[in-house]
């Protein structure tokens, strides 16, 4: 380029770069000599003086689970119009694994992380990043200082839910979550229990069942509980993957819902609104928290928004369907 | 690390990249001292000048899409191993924005592209990346040299599936699909019309729906058939986003199946083993696709694979579920 346009390779570098120490006149001739060329600023080497590769690392637990590739495309359609791209990493719950990839995300330069960590290893996870001094945004974990969070309001959520079971009459209610090492576990879990609290109605604590969000979890508390004889007339799953474990079960031993038990789960994917009757659910807008995550990247990473962590939290709805009826007489 | 370990910085260079010109006792000093200073080697600073990033891009219709992220998913869980990390990029059927994000993911320097490219584009936008001397993976789509491509069989599943339901009785048989400018959708129509002419019955031209793989287009014809007083006795739905189209029209009819018309889906996801009653599919195995993808990226770029791409081909199967019966005489 500086050849075509006769410049000092400095200024062609500044004008590229959209230094301001460049004459009008020079900023033109490089204009032209790029269009000429058909040049495109190499990003790499760009990157390693501005120490910058537009890159955010989103280290998920399974980008096969529809919640977290919804975030995916939403965080992805922001970050690209600011010309970021987005790379992604799988832990699968393997808090080893999550540690591996954060060190590789890091080694590569990424220029921000989107985090979701595994219980207990989360703040040190975080702490290590923002040593870095790179922006790290936690999905759904309360965080240490400086990440910024975006949380969701699980613990409304799931009180409403189980409080409308309880005005249909349930007592023998069942929740199925994740672990209270997790926000979103504690929190469902919470909100469960001021349900009951609020009315006066001892909780069921023997019904409450905290493990991994997974289907096999799913699947083992639901082979257990609907074998009793004393079946609870009312499941809350606290994760679609519970519910995705839960329902095999419930084909398996011909039951039907709602006539042999109510079922609840927490969010809306396209199962829960397909299925045959179908599941209500405690819904979030998880595209609308995909694009404030990408938002609070962009305004750090370009907005020059610096200091304290803040936290966007979002509301969650209780939309009710077919999946819950007056649990039957006995 | 040099000044610790008291060599040259040369030698400690070709050390930490693995040359073989480093005698033994100079590579155990290296090893030591990178010990001990905790050195991570500055992936940025070695890809500008071996060119390489250790990225993989991935161009996808849409990551929310299951098939998809089960892709991305194994993709990443192989590529992972070798060090390469996933960027992926949205196109939502775009394709100028499948252009964008090509040419934003060349610029910074991904080592290798899986893509599935939009129609007649495709074949331009293989060229270009190849041009550039990058390994190309098309994922589904009849590539030009040198790119390696990973096909399915979905001539072989849908004529099994037509078959089947020709052999039940049914005639008036519609398919919706994708566009025949794209591979799937045209192998996907090539074998209903195989069916049909192996068994000496007329195609119905007339029930063949070719336009996009999305949920507006499943929806939209099958607001047309499913309203129609000589309603097809079976749908063939060719990708499952034209399935998620349809199952809302048939619970706004309040239409049953298989009883008031039988439904086959190309795919297996969630919902086609969970609905009740389940839907007889079309399977092919993602994951193992997604794992192909990766090693065949991965021979190219650290096996020394050269030359003319190669093509692996996945079958499918057909899983009878309870979705199809005979059609109702009349």
């Amino acid at each position: 380029v500086a050849r075509a346009a006769d410049l000092a390779i400095g200024t062609v570098s500044r004008a590229l770069n959209g230094h301001d120490n460049v004459s009008p006149e020079a900023r033109e001739k490089v204009r032209k000599a790029v269009e000429a060329l058909g040049y495109q600023p190499d990003i790499l080497a760009r990157s390693l003086r501005t120490r910058r590769t537009r890159t955010v690392g989103y280290i998920v637990r399974d980008i096969t689970n529809p919640l977290f590739s919804t975030v995916a495309y939403a965080a992805e359609a922001t970050l690209e119009r600011r010309g970021y791209s987005l790379v992604v990493g799988n832990t699968f719950d393997r808090p080893e694994r999550e540690r591996e990839i954060v060190g590789a995300f890091l080694s590569r330069n990424v220029d921000a992380l989107i985090l979701s960590p595994n219980e207990d290893e989360g703040a040190d996870i975080i702490a290590k990043a923002s040593d870095l001094g790179i922006p790290v945004v936690a999905l759904d974990r309360e965080s240490p200082q400086p990440a910024d969070c975006v949380m969701t309001e699980h613990v409304d959520g799931v009180k409403s839910a189980v409080s409308y079971l309880l005005e249909l009459g349930h007592r023998r209610i069942a929740i199925i979550t994740g672990s209270a090492a997790v926000f979103a576990g504690r929190a469902r879990l919470e909100g469960f229990r001021r349900a009951f609290q609020e009315r006066g109605v001892p909780v069921p604590e023997d019904l409450c069942f905290l493990g991994t969000f997974t289907r096999e979890y799913g699947q083992q508390v639901a082979e257990r509980l609907l074998n009793r004889p004393d079946r609870p007339t009312a499941i809350v799953c606290g994760g679609t993957p519970l519910l995705l474990g839960l329902l095999p079960v419930v084909h398996a031993l011909n039951l039907s819902i709602p006539e042999d038990f109510s079922v609840i789960c927490c969010d809306d994917i396209d199962i829960t609104r397909l299925y045959r009757p179908p599941i209500t659910v405690v819904r979030r807008d998880m595209s609308a928290i995909g694009r404030a995550v990408a938002e609070l990247l962009i305004e750090r990473l370009d907005g020059g928004r610096s200091g304290p962590g803040v936290t966007r939290r979002f509301p969650t709805e209780v939309v009710l369907r077919g999946s819950c009826s007056a649990p039957k007489a006995g």
